[in-house]
């Protein structure tokens, strides 16, 4: 990674004081439902008490800007808005309170924030946060119910996921915002963002996989391949992938999937195949589709009596579970999963130094590059299935 | 408790030699679906290899029996059938390759086997037995798929949960009777061959209940009362019983309920209620009703972020879980929750003495004492919901 690149930024960085004032800047803007993102200048207030104004350097989309993108639930959309969540940079300055970060840090953002001190910061067991847990219905700031976005006209621009991160400056309550090491690469530390750390936490974190586990991953994209890196650092003994769409499957390799399954190759249920290849059923299924059926099939390709199901995917279908409440007494279990259960101020320094230390192998992740101002193209991309993440520099 | 009594059994026992002999005794055989049971003459043959041939001493009637008894499920019916499940008694003679039983030890039978081979068996994560797992549809010995009962005629008697106690003899595979220790009171001791061990084992082994936990069991009969002993046991901070039927409240007090909700008397859910009272909901919720309804009401009334669910109760209706996947996100689990976690060979013995040295109160659970030949008073009491437990002295 060029550390020189961020070392000559910094410097450019350090010479314009900004503290205190409005930034005008670029930045992506979402006007309606499925339009074409526009390349705005947009106002970017100071950050108030306990918020973080961060220059945003790199990020990328995930199928959570999309479907935020395309409106697909009427009751998040909120316009003119600021999308993105999946980012690295710099923190420009800091409001009133903030002891933790300070100008000039590397951060990246995160949409499940920390607060550390609501009931569910305080319990080891989740990583929800009760102030600044994720909520898609949410478009502006926790401390006061307004935007720090607006036009040059005065009028307000909305926030998506505690980040808004296509832009490039942005403010975020202090407990989204996590400071990494100095020398850790921005390009890949924004995968840490959402995808990466979502996919890789669920295999540690939630299903806490142990050397010798077999595991099928149902969905190839990059979360799905997340948790097969996450698996393959962990020793999973085998690891199937499973996905209609081919051509995942030779980067899937790369990430230590050692099986396939190709759901249209089938004669029969894919549970029933991998029952077959397993003795019985994987240690672990994880579902990155966000289908029913295929939660179905994920949940019965576990093996009876310790089977883990672990959810990740975004299921948009208004259906209920497609279990029987008897089904439960076979000693399979099922789970869902936000961030990987990580809690994002206190556990990803940690990950981020193991990703520097070569635990996980993150540049099979980024398959494009493109400036900021394409970022129509990226999303085309990722619609197309073209691109796992595309990095958009800033 | 009379030991005395057992005493006085066992030197009579020791004078009749029945070893390798079938022997003739009284069982109470259902003949159809909801037909009172009738006590009859009944040919028990001697227990083939691995199996045991056991002297029922007592024996009371759980749901299951109920359920099975109505035929509820077609599928599970078979006729002539000698029922029962809950029970304790002694060793008449043991079958070829038995080594950890003898004649004259104490036993209980358990419909949850342990081979102690099978991959289940063998991974500590699960209680299920894939040789000897509880199958309702399963009324033949495994070792031959014939029946050790026989009318005076020698026509087949089915069995029933790998155990059919309600008989004054029965056999079983060797991997379904549990060696207690010879001074445990054996009245008691039979609570544990399912509902007592059903209920302090999901509140022990499964949710793994620590000291100050906030408990709602939602259904009072014997296995709710006992995940409510097993949580008082444990040191739980609150525990709330939710039940249509007042008359459950009293007994609730003995062992351990804190308060009491009754939903036919609120105005609002129960879930809001129980958040009301305990900031947000309670760590551990346990659905002992076997409907859906309440199993959502369980499930909503845990508190986001590490609230969890244990299923105990039989869900005969074909309808799938009322819950969302995008529900499970919000940090609650569910487990389906089999005889309370427990290997029943390897744990059960620990669990009796435990029971023994007054860790547990059991006597709450014997409601009602009858002579074997009133079974059919027995079943009424149970269905009429005036017993928990009516132990039937054989």
């Amino acid at each position: 990674m060029d550390v020189g690149y961020h070392k000559s930024f910094e410097s450019s960085f350090e010479s314009a004081d900004t503290t205190g004032k409005v930034i005008t800047c670029k930045a992506a803007v979402a006007w309606g439902p499925g339009q074409p993102l526009v390349m705005e200048d947009v106002q970017v207030a100071p950050p108030q008490q306990m918020e973080v104004r961060v220059k945003i350097l790199f990020t990328s989309i995930c199928h959570t800007d999309l479907s935020a993108w395309k409106g697909e639930n009427e009751a998040q959309r909120a316009y003119p808005r600021i999308l993105g969540h999946e980012a690295s940079g710099i923190v420009e300055s800091v409001g009133e309170g903030v002891e933790d970060m300070k100008k000039g840090d590397h951060v990246i953002p995160i949409f499940q924030g920390q607060c550390g001190n609501c009931i569910c910061c305080r319990n080891e067991k989740t990583n929800l946060c009760q102030r600044f847990g994720v909520n898609p219905l949410k478009s502006v700031m926790v401390n006061d119910g307004k935007t720090r976005f607006s036009t040059k006209d005065g009028n307000p621009i909305f926030h998506f996921l505690n980040t808004s991160t296509f832009s490039e400056y942005t403010v975020l309550d202090s407990a989204c915002v996590v400071k990494i090491d100095f020398e850790a690469p921005l390009e890949t530390m924004s995968l840490l963002s959402c995808g990466v750390s979502t996919g890789v936490g669920a295999a540690w974190n939630v299903a806490n996989l142990q050397p010798g586990s077999t595991v099928a991953i149902f969905g190839l994209g990059a979360v799905g391949l997340a948790v097969a890196e996450g698996a393959r650092a962990r020793g999973a003994s085998k690891i199937i992938g499973v996905d209609i769409n081919p051509n995942k499957f030779a980067k899937g390799k790369a990430v230590g999937i050692t099986e396939f399954i190709n759901p249209k190759d089938l004669g029969v249920p894919v549970h029933e195949r991998i029952g077959a290849m397993t003795d019985g059923g994987v240690d672990y299924s994880f579902e990155c589709a966000g289908n029913l059926e295929v939660l179905r099939e994920a949940f019965l390709s576990t093996h009876t009596g310790w089977g883990l199901t672990v959810l990740l995917g975004i299921h948009p279908s208004p259906m209920l579970l497609p279990l029987h409440p008897m089904e439960l007494f076979n000693g399979r279990q099922i789970i869902g999963s936000i961030f990987g259960g990580f809690k994002g101020k206190t556990q990803l320094p940690k990950f981020a130094k193991q990703c520097m230390c070569g635990t996980l192998n993150l540049d099979e992740f980024i398959t494009h590059e493109l400036p900021f101002e394409k970022i129509n193209e990226a999303f085309q991309l990722l619609i197309d299935g073209k691109s796992l993440r595309c990095l958009l520099h800033l």
